[in-house]
């Protein structure tokens, strides 16, 4: 059955590789990937996406620049907290963004994130990579449910898009 | 045949995980921790011990705390500029650095690279660990002759250590 509405449901693919440590999410938007971008690295509009619907989140700096940090805390309704921190290699605009991330509780766990900003005529494919250093680290953000957060914070940042466009 | 002097060289192994697309590094220095991660850290001291002998080194920004960045340069006899740049991720003094690492020429290869320095008594054990996203990148690194600037590196290392002892 063919459909003239371009408001499908754009799926998120979340895979790990079985050959490196590595966990990929595919996702595309209904937006230019300058808006995407913004979305990205503005952190007025960060906040009102990233992470699942039910926690609160503070951003106390988002410097998405090359050499700048990043610090966000996503809160809980029992007011837990969950930091989150990181410094950008990379901010090419439009295009491709390379930061570390490392949640707060395991300071000892890096990860190398790349997020590449793909333009489709018009709407955008964002392909992100999470390099790890052990299959056992990779294993464990994806038993940690972290594909609920990502696969809503992505409904979010959709209802975001639309609503500015 | 024993000896009692502490003159000995310290090698220098690099190893290539099979499962992991990482390199690791293990090296030993008869100095203490405080003053390995110093070498490692004040861009007066890794001036003079980074990089292989036959190349002069030149440090445009070397900012070792968490959030700094740094970008050098090892220039050739023929006046080549090879240039390298990233940023500190983690900077805990005396125990563990956590950066990212591009050369310029490859602008999207990144590496994570981490740097934990082990008190052995007042010698010191250092361990880095650099991990990418691919074994096609970790052997081209180890293919480019790597190695022999990283050995060399680490004799003038030596070198640095007892002439500032």
């Amino acid at each position: 059955m063919s459909t003239t509405s371009t408001n499908h449901r754009n799926e998120t693919r979340i895979a790990a590789d079985p050959a490196l440590p590595t966990i990929e999410i595919i996702r595309e938007f209904e937006a230019t990937p300058e808006r995407v971008f913004r979305a990205y690295t503005d952190p007025d509009l960060v906040v009102q996406w990233l992470g699942p619907r039910r926690l609160r989140m503070r951003i106390d700096e988002y410097d998405a620049r090359r050499g700048g940090s990043y610090r966000y805390v996503h809160i809980d309704d029992d007011g837990s907290e969950y930091a989150f921190r990181g410094v950008f290699h990379e901010v090419r605009p439009s295009e491709r963004i390379v930061q570390t991330f490392t949640y707060e509780e395991y300071p000892d766990g890096v990860s190398l994130e790349t997020a590449a900003f793909e333009d489709l005529d018009g709407r955008t494919r964002v392909t992100i990579t999470s390099l790890v250093d052990s299959f056992e680290a990779r294993d464990g953000m994806l038993a940690s449910g972290m594909d609920v957060g990502v696969r809503e914070g992505y409904e979010r940042l959709d209802e975001l898009l639309a609503r500015t466009a």
